[in-house]
């Protein structure tokens, strides 16, 4: 059964999972309001492997010649890299530019356990690898819908872990440990999908210090695991299903839960991290070196569906041949090709960890190019806001459309350009509105590293040294730098005619 | 009764009108959800002018002692206009930031036909300006609450009024006209208040040429006029009434409503403009004088709300200290400040209309303003939000909080800054939330002129012969250019050093 | 001799200042290339003194009758704030945008010294102020051209005046005390119109600790002091006097000079602080409070000359008809009025310093308007080089226009729209050129406060217990707070129809 | 002799060509100011190609095995755009940015018009191609330093090439033709290196309509044809081969001249368009495809000095622990690597032209890359500036730093971080005013297309269709659309829960 249907995944789901929505203890995920939503998109994962279509692009087969998906190999060439984004991106465009669910960031960090644990049992001589492999054939042979939980609840951010107050659950730590596994609590926040997943990978979300080391804790826990509790936040969605009203948010919903820890019980061969906290902010980084391609990925096709509506607003409203929107319009083209060239340069020109032998996305270009859709995302919605006009906050309800009192007039006045059926012209600002939601925003700013976090990626992947060598050579600074490129370069001016 | 209670006010829209909303007709728009807290929000004009503190600041009194107010005084001074922008900004922090609502737009609507009749019977020697008069009084003496209606449908907006297809009704407009009055055909968009108004002002919305004459149009009329029907809006609160979840948005609802025209009949004393199509483009011009300045004036108090809950945020998050976080505030103060003072500064400097004796704001500085916040609203959000952190989209919902399962852990979890009582995070950040609605966005770039309207307006009232002056006398071009400032200056350089 | 003639001023300057300049010793600053253009500009104040036309605006008369010029009047009235606008306007405007020399920053400096020896004097028991008056009216007798040192040279950023290394003086110090004065070491930076000034005055650039003491040192001198030492900065204009290759460099230098005191004695009645700590920062302090506005007038007229510039070469080139342009024009029209509104309320809204009596322009707004010149500049410079064309970098020479073998080519092939001379074409090209100069960009974003020190003044004077007060009013968040404004507003909303 | 020495290479200048620069007729170009920079820079193409160390990079081998240079080959394959890229900046980081000269933008030019001949060749049975194989003959035999002549000087740019007034000469246009060649007329403008050059191959810079005819023209010249007059631009650097005071400037000229023909005859072997009008276009476009991507290539070797410039001036400062300064730099990382992996990509993913076997970098990727890092530059120049502070303007000039006297003075008092030498700090401040440059913002706004070409060419490679499919699917608008990508997704959402 190395690869389910939809119908044994969702059924999978039903184990008994503490699950909280709307201020109610949820029964069953695959049925309760939004919930069902976010069950949906993640078993398009299992309907787009099921489709003949797509099976070489999804599936591989093991030694034995069993089928597995794709995303469980590890990547070790630029071509897995590629491919990955493929994947990523055939799911998105069939999920509304949602890059599917359990398949996606929980792969992540797979890759990245699997990398940090060889590391660590190189300069440690520990032995997490062989678990972190153990725990790999079991999601293949289950087909495993798998979550990340990262992110801590955090606090106070401006303190440590181990300097919260008044309690010092702010990060999950350990509480106690034991001959046959650990005991953890804490939340982790944002945990998307978690209520639809069958395993949960926690990592680290910050490098941590010695005083941390409690905090310096990997391991993968069922969402059904005793102690273990699931807030799933509100849905932007009023009217679940109204895809008239809410064409794209009627459906989208990632459940990005709080998860507690209540003291939570974890098996020694789950623990792939336990108090080696120098290695805490590595499991981190490696996850983010593999996620924000995986962003960078998903997001072209989220961008795509927002020029794309902006261009239908302007051939709406009979503006497409005006030259001042047009030359709004562009920039939305360079808003989505721009970040589509710079996330599929970061996975052409991906490099190789040597611990490991798994290669990953060019960490400056991905960054680069989480960066640039992030920074620039409000600019993007400004414009299409903008194109739109006034009517995408005050169109009438779908209620008002259907009632046949009401629709002639709606028909005759909110036409747009001749030749334009006046509905397409309200399905499109009914879409306009719906991609104005707050959700999209934060996802945008915060999803896979918030700003700050990149530009602090920024600065660290910066080539200083590059840098200030091609100004000194220029400003004549000689203070015994040497760099491989400017340093041995001809003699630039050759000052030939003051001989 | 020149000054109403409230109770007198929402007595008075019990009267016939037809109003529809989410696909139901609506009995009493009074009680009917979302248009009741339109009816609150209006009705707040009416609560604070029973307020002692505030009759002072709100009431006038007319040649014969009887009260009414102030608003529907033609402003000519100074005083006039900034006594305007505190009454708007006084009733603006009351409700939340929305400037009241009857006695806000439809009162700078009353101000232009006021203007603009006055100027076509010195002009044309019409009689517009008495029937305004009589109109006023009417007003003053019902206390009533007032709305615009300006904005056509206009269809395929690459087309005049007149060229418009497939029929020629996406600019009201008249279409027969009986001894007695006139019939009109058509619809206006983003009507605010409209289903809570007693009267509903009609303007022009663009400058008409002749061929556009049946399009140049400006008359009175009640809500319950026979062939009027409004059609409200979706409203953005889901959960009406629900202020721990919808902060503000659990009673924002302006109500920009859908008039439609279906052959209504104005009388001819109700008339202001009737096929003077060279005054067309004035009516919409010189209600926009006015109108941006109010805007101006309530906005400040919108700017407040969000920077003081960035200043929340980051207050709770632990990093009020923080240098980079305190950089994003500083932007954010600016924002504000300097929106109420140019906001400020065109009521200060108002100029006075010869043709009618009225003043209005500074067209330039208005226009400044308005243009100023309007353009960097996407950026002030983005702060915000960036400010926030991802929680503002996946924070649970408030049923989640009130359940005492849960409670605990979101009490625990969510926590920031020591000493901030974790329920006022919450509280703050569903703050966050409202304010990334898409309809604030919607109402900031395209509320009281669009962003291209602005700069439109930014290059008609920049004075291209001033500043070519300038830049001609320093490049020596000798065109034969004269002005009043930079030809007469003294000479300069003197080149003393050349002699 | 109260109003001197530019005569009488230049002749003041040989005094034996000891002035350097592109490796030579200066031995007369009115005829010494650069600073002879600088002198020509500070001669501007002398001229326009002399000029009928401007009396009424730049004289006063004391109790005897005796004329002086206004600027030497401590401000008392909001209409000798504006004055001083109007005053620092004409100036600007006559010299292309240079606010004058030496009647502009120092007389920031004379009120701001005026005002806070008053503050120290009431608090401290100190006696400084009348050692403050006592200059001023020799200033007033002399007619006296007279610049500030307040910007020491900083040596790391990152460490107080005390904390420097490898020696002290990177602040100006207090190095030795005697009986009837001080003796001072250190040096300033970027002092404009020094080696042109008959006095200087000297403040401290920042709040100073316990610790710092010896550098809250305050004093009048001489340019011609012994050990007194001024370098004058490179120039921008190449060939000075060239006005056709250079329109506005040719004769642009405010010679924004090091002044070097290599152990200075100071007699003691010209001493304005000596030691008094807490009260080093204020004097900073209330100098930009006067300076900023000072800078927000003269911007008007520098922003005149770019939009002008840029409306020219749109229309030269064709294209001042095009709705892209336009666009781009309307922006610029946006960036030069906003600042002329925000300096403007400045002043009209200017506010009262209790401890001495003066009145000074509001901090918020004279922020707000300096820092949006300053963060906007850049994005100005690239439109009015967008619109130029690529020809503002590759224009032949003036040389190669009064060449009569080349320049019936230049006249036949650089012409743009007919019926414009080709002359003026070009000459409106080179002055994009000079208005694309360093030193302007560099003037803009740190004359008168950096950015970085505008954000701080900005966080400074953000009314945080206002807008946390709007903030959590709507929010519902109760921690006790009280807001004069906020927590007496009536009850929003009413809820009616909960009832 | 294919592979010419940089003293052959300057020997062949010597030819009786007529240029103009400062006034002066210049006799020897190699000899003369500026030029003699320019032909610095040009002959640096020849001095790498004499470097045993870049030969295998630089050295292509006919089929005789005779060498040439390897931009003389026609590419062919993604090897070839991307050592073209590795040439570009490898003489790029040798020349402080300068892309070399005449093996760059000459090149491109040469590759356009293969592709282009061979393309009318194929539909018109004309027989361009040929002459264009045996003019690259005669470039490789001689290792030609060639030039480019594509923009014309345009009049007034709102009317097209056939309708100037008063002459019909702004574009070059055939005035005469005879059996053996055309005779043309007309300017081109900011031609550089064209002094420096042995070839210039002109371009029609627009697309024509057969009106236009005339203006379709295409050849290649040598600059001392009889009739060609060049006529060099004003250089920034005052003081050429001053390194201390222009580090960069001192020697950056690419003498981006007027090239003037004056009745030029050109023999018909070296005519490639005459009047096919509908391949005008085509000539320009190929071009750009070619040249953005070249442009692209050097823009990263000036980023990084950019970028070096700041981090070295933030550390001179002390301030590059700073948190806000470190905010600063993260973003020019951004800028520089940004530009750098969007321009990789272009060339990573090259596209072939079916007419003609060539490949050329991907249009919408270069375009995003060129419209990045021009639309970008003055916040990045606004950012350098920012963390210099304001003695970028104000540093003496070398001279004073030369001087005895004054030395010391400058050694103490502009000293910044303990530990570096303050002679340092300042040739880093000397080279951040030379980037500042006037010529480096048009160069980057303009050069390789402004602004605006670059938002018509955006505009032109969005794939609009791809958009609209993708906004169409999700907002249910059937139009009869189909897309080959969105109309064969397998359905979303599933809507189980529905059943």
């Amino acid at each position: 059964m190395a690869i389910r249907t939809p119908e044994q995944y969702l059924a999978s789901l039903k184990d008994g999972r503490v699950v909280y929505h709307e201020g109610e203890k949820v029964e069953d995920v695959t049925r309760f309001p939004h919930l069902r939503s976010c069950a949906e998109i993640s078993a398009m994962d299992y309907v787009l492997a099921q489709d003949k279509r797509y099976q070489k692009l999804l599936i591989e087969h093991d030694k034995k010649g069993e089928p597995y998906h794709f995303v469980f190999k590890p990547p070790t060439t630029v071509e897995d890299i590629i491919r990955r984004r493929d994947v990523i991106q055939l799911t998105a465009r069939t999920c509304y530019g949602m890059p599917g669910g359990t398949k996606f960031t929980g792969i992540d960090a797979l890759h990245s356990i699997t990398a940090v644990t060889r590391r660590m049992d190189k300069k440690l001589g520990t032995s997490y690898a062989p678990r972190v492999e153990a725990f790999r054939e079991e999601c293949k042979k289950e087909d495993a819908a798998v979550a990340v939980a990262m992110t801590d609840v955090k606090g106070d951010r401006s303190l440590r872990p181990s300097k919260q107050k008044p309690h010092r659950d702010y990060y999950v730590r350990i509480v106690d440990e034991r001959k046959d596994g650990i005991v953890v609590r804490g939340a982790k926040v944002h945990i998307s999908w978690s209520p639809l997943a069958n395993e949960i990978i926690v990592l680290p979300c910050r490098a941590m210090r010695e005083d941390d080391k409690e905090y310096a804790v990997s391991f993968a826990v069922k969402p059904n695991a005793n102690g273990l509790t699931i807030i799933a936040p509100a849905a932007e969605a009023i009217d679940e299903g109204n895809e008239f009203e809410y064409p794209l948010n009627a459906h989208m919903y990632a459940a990005d839960s709080l998860v507690v820890f209540d003291n939570v019980f974890i098996p020694m061969e789950r623990v792939f991290l336990k108090g080696e906290w120098e290695f805490a902010g590595d499991m981190t980084y490696m996850f983010t070196n593999f996620h924000r391609a995986s962003a960078d990925a998903y997001k072209v096709t989220e961008n795509e569906i927002l020029v794309g509506t902006a261009a239908l607003m302007a051939e709406y409203n009979g503006l497409d041949k005006d030259h001042v929107i047009r030359d709004k319009l562009s920039w939305l083209v360079f808003y989505t090709e721009a970040s589509d060239a710079l996330g599929k340069a970061a996975c052409q020109n991906c490099v190789s960890d040597p611990d490991s032998g798994l290669v990953y996305p060019d960490r400056t270009m991905s960054n680069c190019a989480k960066f640039f859709f992030a920074d620039n995302y409000h600019q993007a919605i400004k414009l299409l806001q903008d194109i739109t006009g006034g009517i995408g906050a005050t169109i009438p309800s779908t209620k008002d459309y259907l009632n046949p009192v009401t629709r002639p007039y709606l028909d005759r006045y909110l036409g747009g350009k001749e030749g334009i059926a006046t509905e397409n012209r309200i399905r499109a600002i009914k879409l306009v509105k719906d991609l104005s939601s707050y959700w999209i925003q934060f996802n945008t700013l915060h999803g896979e590293g918030s700003l700050s976090a990149q530009r602090l990626s920024l600065y660290a992947v910066g080539d200083f040294e590059r840098y200030k060598a091609a100004a000194k050579r220029i400003a004549g600074i000689k203070d015994g730098w040497e760099h491989h490129i400017f340093s041995n370069l001809p003699k630039f001016p050759m000052w030939r005619w003051n001989d």
